[in-house]
């Protein structure tokens, strides 16, 4: 009987793995350092060691393991195929035959973002829902998106890049990505801080921001205070996500909408200010939508790993 | 053996009807009337007895018959039920079970849009591609949305209607929809229109736009005489299209682009206009797109309803 299946999270300096009964019960977490050198190479074998040790110290057999499921930082298309992941080295090649190959189990890999989605979806925030956008504010803004109770993937496995669709013609501060009014400049963390800055420059009114570091978090420590320029930074991040997750909306037609990632933390506030601007601007076929706040944290990649596997049973 | 399938569009004045051969090949079409009076409950019991006679007359066996395929203009979730179609008078109701019933074969149903999208796929411009946006620039503007070659339909039935995606802050008339600054406002006919009118009323240069009536087959006619004024509305709405279609492509990551709709019979000269746009503010990871003019024109949705029974096969 398959009644366990692991899920495995490809970071830039860790790999966390995660072993599940299909049931979705987290039984067991660990980490491992992610050895980007020589191309990466050694990255699937150090997984594929770690899952074998694993299931010897808990005396279990292939027979009884569903498969290995696998979330990476990377365009990677339905099929299992990366299209080159920059931060781990990686050129184009099948996660899902080289690591079927190391462990002789079912493999499924997918973008990390799209598989923190799933894993949202699965036991997150987004439990009961197969129509689902997910965003992760980072230092970046990452997407997945999905539909139908799968993650949308799109062609060379960039579905759901959320973070660089343009939002902005004013815009003239380039983008990490080289274009410029990318939703990323205004909604990430490091665009939060832009944009108190550009403020705090503008403006000669007091404000709690210039009593220390300015940061995403500062930023809505200050707006729960009421502090007024605060408040203008938050209306601003909000306007812009806001509008732009209407038209996501708009496009994939979800029930739910999961803000997720380090700027999450400030909390139900973040909300208020997304979802006035996105029932204003979304349409109203596509406009009776959830705003939750992720819950799994760093273990969404994991669980949404695992998911992975069982989605294709 | 399942060696035919029938696909069946439903229009406000007219149903269409095709049968195909599982190869995709039409074999025959023809049109009976839409019955929309009583709140359209004649339309599918119509549908039933055309096809039923149709399968008599060609001595076909229902065993022959691997389903009948139906796309009809409102939101139509992926188990074929439609939530409100205003055009046909009908409520929420199951599709797939009515017709199903009525004629005791498979049925599957979608939006027209989606579906005419799943046409061009199969046997359309968009052949070879599984993952593809089609636009349809008419009256208004419709979409459909495909990806690892199934129509992306939302939660319900409400993905694609990129129509109604939010484009502009700085518009103040209200779309159709309720709200202002949709992609339907710049890129539909009515709004290549308006666009026109706009520039002729706030200019006093010459154009030839001047001499008769405007309409968006007069502005792309005037374009391809490159009259300076129609060139402008043209850009304008080259601007507002690409843009949007940029976005979408950064949420759906699709290889493939399809223009459909009375605006498309404008030919290639309109890609000329979007596709710079386009280029300029997509996503990198998503950029490589191909830009293609619809081919099945009106038979689009009876190919793809067609499809769409193939499909779960």
């Amino acid at each position: 009987m398959k009644q366990y299946v692991f899920g495995v999270d490809v970071g830039g300096t860790t790999v966390k793995l995660g072993f599940f009964n299909v049931g979705g019960e987290l039984l067991e977490k660990w980490e491992i350092p992610t050895r980007t050198e020589d191309k990466g190479e050694k990255i699937l074998p150090d997984v594929a060691e770690s899952i074998q040790k694993k299931m010897e110290e808990r005396k279990i057999a292939k027979e009884d393991v569903a498969g290995v499921g696998l979330g990476a930082p990377g365009p990677i298309d339905s099929k299992g195929v990366v299209y080159v992941a920059v931060n781990l080295g990686w050129g184009t090649f099948s996660i899902k035959e080289t690591l079927s190959g190391l462990l002789g189990l079912p493999v499924m890999a997918g973008n990390d973002a799209n598989v923190a989605a799933l894993g949202e979806m699965w036991m997150g925030s987004g439990k009961g829902s197969k129509d689902l956008i997910m965003v992760t504010l980072g230092t970046g803004v990452g997407g997945g998106i999905i539909t139908g109770g799968k993650a949308l993937t799109g062609v060379v496995g960039a579905g759901g890049e959320i973070g660089h669709i343009h939002v902005s013609d004013q815009e003239t501060q380039p983008c990490n990505c080289g274009n410029t009014g990318c939703l990323e400049q205004f909604a990430s963390a490091t665009g939060i801080t832009r944009l108190a800055k550009q403020k705090l420059a503008a403006s000669s009114k007091d404000s709690l921001l210039r009593q220390g570091e300015v940061s995403a978090k500062t930023v809505f420590d200050a707006v729960k205070q009421k502090d007024g320029l605060a408040m203008e930074v938050a209306e601003e991040f909000g306007k812009y996500l806001g509008d732009g997750l209407a038209v996501i909306a708009g496009v994939v037609n979800p029930d739910t909408i999961v803000i997720g990632g380090g700027v999450s933390k400030a909390g139900e506030i973040l909300i208020d200010y997304i979802k006035p601007h996105f029932d204003q601007t979304v349409f109203s076929g596509s406009g009776n939508v959830k705003f939750v706040l992720a819950t799994l944290g760093n273990d969404a990649g994991i669980y949404g790993a695992a998911r992975l596997v069982l989605d294709v049973e």
